[in-house]
């Protein structure tokens, strides 16, 4: 097959150099600023450098830019899209975005399928890429009404570019899991670190502080946009965890001994039913 | 030297490991229950089972057990030990626990240098101790008035176990700022994994999940008691947090796009300054 792989950061990056280590399809990689794809042709990581018209060579579409930025490039150029084309986006966001780019695939007839790839790093750009980026992590799928055949060969080219799970779901339990399993995590990590304790701790720290504060290494413009445009479970989310906070909080200043053991215990159940 | 250890949990047990593996020191293993130091002797992680008569023998002692039941042995126990000994111990706080050991070691005439090992596991046991866990690790030491002879002597030895730095402070410091690095994240992670998505996560989760959640398969018994013995810099840690977690929150809620970036892209710039 032919892949088209739209911005090369570090997810689409990792795509196009995934798909050239562990599969032979051919990969056209189209970038904004051109040094990047002209790198990207030089380290073997795309077959060639395509402008938006070469996407009518293209069987797949990945459009790996920013959530609205997708949108703005496929009302743009979705003449140049075959009409038997699958394409897909790798947005952290659902909701807000499948609707509008279902609209456009169906304005232009071509099939949209949403994906979200569950990896990634706290670095950016496609220096940060990998060709082993994926590598048994899960590939979510939001259909949003894609024939099935449409979806199985989206699930198939996951597992080939080396995805170990595949889970289909809709956006809007997408986007509430992932306000718990990636959203809170980056919260969490940005208010952490902003304690005054926290450029003073190197001596005094091991796996806890560095696991926790990871991914505070945030891209602040590109997670305000996700943050934003999820605002409804994330706020949720947020409630729910302030809640937990504040009784572990309050157990501490009561010396509530009771209490606080009665919660972390709590917290061990939860990780040890889990197997993890 | 003839080293004791005290305690084969997972700290007490990868002590005992690491001297087999990485020094030429003799190691004398005392546990509560028999069935372990046996298991111990057995995997040759310690040359001796050790009853408390037989610490006696050592030049350097580990204590390593929960902080208050290390008083209770010492208290119980010193008169066994040589006046040229130097005892340690492994707790997680210090403030509440090194006068008490002081103390103690004052009486009977030997010498305490307190001592915290940033390393660990969520994980409990010998069956969890492993020789490599301080590879690299940070030994953080409150002389607490000992002679400078002795803390270069514990220093030396935790450079032979493989420990990579030696942090020298005071029990003030270092409960302020445990309270930060080790005890903040725990609770972070207990109170994380405490939504209602959470069993629900696979397929949805990558690394920040991992991450994040780790430590929540926590002790629920050995951290209370190093919370409410830690509670004051715990308590201002935590309000910090809440602090800045609010921040956030309230940007989100209120759709505020200006004063989320400024937030997240703080909590970069502290991590880009570490250079993490």
């Amino acid at each position: 097959m032919n892949i088209a792989i739209v911005g090369l950061g570090i997810i689409g990056g990792s795509y196009c150099k995934a798909l050239k280590a562990h599969t032979p399809h051919y990969v056209i990689g189209i970038n904004r600023t051109p040094e990047v794809a002209e790198q990207a042709l030089a380290q073997g990581a795309i077959d060639e450098i395509g402008t938006p018209e070469a996407l009518g060579k293209a069987d797949v579409i990945f459009l790996c830019m920013y959530p609205q930025a997708c949108a703005d490039f496929l009302k743009e150029n979705g003449q140049y899209i075959r009409k038997d084309a699958i394409v897909t986006d790798a947005a952290g966001i659902k909701r807000a975005l499948c609707p509008q780019l279902k609209e456009i695939a169906d304005g232009f007839g071509f099939t949209y399928v949403g994906s979200h790839p569950m990896a990634g790093k706290e670095k950016n750009g496609f220096s940060a890429s990998d060709e082993n980026l994926f590598m048994g992590a899960s590939f979510i799928i939001t259909p949003c009404g894609a024939p099935h055949t449409a979806v199985n060969a989206l699930s198939g080219l996951a597992l080939e570019i080396g995805f170990g799970t595949i889970k289909i779901t809709t956006p809007e339990e997408h986007d509430r899991m992932i306000a718990f399993t990636s959203q809170l995590p980056h919260i969490l990590a940005c208010a952490y670190v902003l304690s005054p304790c926290c450029p003073k701790h190197k001596g005094f720290s091991a796996g806890s502080y560095r696991d926790v504060s990871r991914v505070a290494n945030i891209n602040a413009k590109l997670w305000t946009e996700l943050f934003l445009e999820n605002q409804e479970p994330l706020v949720a989310e947020l409630e729910v965890l302030n809640e937990n906070l504040t009784n572990i909080f309050q157990a501490v200043k009561n010396e509530d001994k009771e209490a606080l053991f009665a919660l972390l215990e709590r917290g061990h159940q939860v990780k040890q039913a889990l197997g993890e």
